[in-house]
């Protein structure tokens, strides 16, 4: 029998491309599907970057530098700068895509069997990388209800094991929302320095914050500059996801010479959207007031639908773009499955992303699902409509289907 | 101790990227360094890339789908067929560039410690992907003065151990322009058959064929599409390394659902290169007669230039754009040192790429070195008589350096 390596079997097709099949049946069939399900922004993505990708000097389309073009490393800096980074082009490498700079990270960290703590609720996606690369997942609970906020020092040190060689923490969240105050992310600079850890801090939803919510990394702090490894990408602050463009940054040479190994075992990244994104940083901070008004109009309007729904279990998000929703149903999975092949209002139907996947554990998602808030605010209101009404048509399915099997139950 | 994962601990940095800070002391000083190093086409990227590449369609940059966009697959597909393939388009992954999909394929078919048997001399970074995904790689040796042909089976599998996944070629070779016959592919399959192990044929160098070559990939076997994956890029072919979009391409349905997975893992690939890259494929291969003409000029006149090098060890190559060149110094790297710091002709020295990474040992390929022929002819005469120069030059440096330790050694 041909081999296919353990590392990758393990690995589960992700439970939002599972639905790709039923949505397109969906659609084939005439209904509309409103997809909050994938953190695909829809704003418009600047002009620049295509005007700039396109712009490419010389005749030969070459290899850039493997740990990227001066051009956008300098450019990266600069952002860095503006954003109260003390960086050199030199402490950051670019990457394809956030993927990309996780993946370099996880692997320069951590040998096979080797552990990384992650508070859960996390980004799906940890889980397939840190399986790809024969690494462990820990996960530190947090609770929608506390409004996911890290444990005290004691509980977080108890969850480190001799294996493990960093925490990672995606800050904003996905899916959670959450923004660590400075006295979280104190609280794990601290353990990751009594314990020797790297603190991986995946900051792509940085600029996306709400309500004047103040932000404090990780490599703020000086005295943590050898742990800290910032993970980073152009995708959602840019509405520039097709452009695979992400950092690693860090103040630790010894941590980037090791990582710069990996960019330089895959040679280069495309240096169309390295010219495109220089293009887009060089836009400044500014440019983000605009999209987090927007953003912020969204968010409003999705919990004012969210309030009048009965049943869920969900704090106002304080970062990111999405929500975390407990529903009252038995699984979301079903529910979702439910929502795309039964469930229609006047040919509409609305889509979330069960949160399975988010946790290590298979259980205690099961009845979650994220959110994301990427549409416009009256799809937004009308999705969140069907919602409702969707939960309501699904209970009254199940409690049907539950009644008899009690009726027969009370007379054995 | 903050710890760096061992596998990434024990990657090399690159020979090649070595010498980079001598290059650019050496161009800062004035001189002008004929870098034969790297295998960097210098021929201009068609027209038709950067074209399409802009041409986005739709005002959002939207991650592609993980797997490719349908149209950079269809392209490809047709691409295939008209060079004798049968792949239909889910046979075919899109990668970033053909080093993912090396990554991709190694990780599906090893877990940590299986191994990979390659017939070496072979393109040095799959000793870094193998490092740091932990997987021991196996050399199949092979030698210059024979021309790189393969052994006999037996001598095949008796390199085949328990922990073997896959027999890994690349076809055209890199370093060593090795075109394998119909008589050793199927060698190579039987051995595959017969140990279930993985073929992985990396052949982003199919085109560069000379003196009428005939070219026959594993993957013509129909006996053999379970076990056979082929790697590729866009990279060399239509001179666009800069665009990093490469394929896996496999009839092996179990194979392919596998190696989704890390696509899916990673997202998607870069929209723009996508875009690009398929208006590239549908030019059809008419295109490669001027490049393969042009290329073959130039190694007519290298061969024209190595003959009267005294000393030299090398085959003339049947494919890819390399000579690997067996050269009468002690050691290529502080010869290719000399030539960067010490040695110069009228203000012009050159660049060849050390084969010590070349092979699974440090010794075998001490004396070695690879020499891509991706300059214009005149420039290609002058940089190889740069190379005679230097070359005599460094003996009679050497030769005086050991001169006095030998006549201390007589009276001792």
């Amino acid at each position: 029998m041909l081999h296919i390596a353990k590392r990758v079997a393990d690995m589960r097709e992700p439970e939002i491309l599972k639905y790709n099949p039923l949505i397109a049946k969906a659609e084939a069939a005439g209904k509309t599907v409103y997809n909050l399900a994938i953190g695909q922004p829809d704003l418009k993505t600047p002009n620049a970057f295509l005007r700039q990708a396109a712009a490419h000097k010389g005749d030969v389309h070459a290899y850039a530098m493997p740990e990227g073009s001066p051009e956008l490393r300098t450019a990266a800096q600069a952002y860095y700068a503006r954003a109260g980074y003390r960086f050199t082009p030199e402490d950051i490498l670019v990457t394809g895509g956030g993927s990309e700079a996780l993946m370099f990270a996880l692997n320069t960290v951590c040998d096979p069997g080797e552990r990384v703590l992650i508070p859960e609720p996390f980004y799906s996606v940890y889980k397939d990388l840190a399986t790809s690369l024969s690494i462990r997942i820990d996960g530190l609970k947090t609770e929608t209800e506390k409004g996911f906020d890290l444990p005290d020092v004691d509980v977080i040190e108890a969850a480190v094991t001799p294996q493990t060689r960093a925490i990672l923490i995606t800050h904003p969240g996905n899916p959670t929302g959450k923004v660590y105050t400075k006295a979280e992310i104190d609280r794990l600079i601290a353990v990751c320095k009594k314990h020797d850890l790297f603190l991986l801090s995946d900051e792509v939803y940085r600029e996306f914050r709400y309500d004047g919510t103040p932000f404090d990394s990780p490599a703020f702090d000086p005295s943590a500059r050898d742990n800290v490894v910032i993970l980073d990408s152009i995708s959602k602050r840019y509405s520039a996801c097709g452009a695979r463009i992400g950092f690693i940054a860090s103040a630790n040479p010894t941590f980037i010479k090791a990582a710069k190994k990996l960019c330089e075992m895959r040679l280069a990244v495309s240096s169309a959207d390295q010219a495109g994104a220089a293009a887009l940083l060089a836009m400044g901070l500014g440019f983000f007031d605009n999209m987090l008004a927007e953003y912020a109009r969204r968010r409003e309007a999705v919990d004012a639908c969210l309030k009048k729904i009965p049943g869920l279990v969900y704090q106002k998000p304080m970062g990111a773009f999405y929500y975390m929703v407990g529903l009252p149903v038995d699984d979301a999975d079903a529910f979702m499955r439910f929502m795309l092949t039964e469930f229609d209002e006047d040919g509409e139907t609305v889509l979330l992303a069960p949160a399975g996947d988010f946790y290590t554990d298979d259980l205690t998602g099961k009845s979650e699902a994220r959110l994301a808030y990427v549409l416009e605010e009256d799809k937004l209101t009308r999705a969140l409509t069907l919602l409702g009404h969707g939960i309501a048509a699904y209970q009254a399915k199940t409690d049907e289907q539950q009644r008899p099997a009690n009726i027969i139950n009370k007379f054995i």
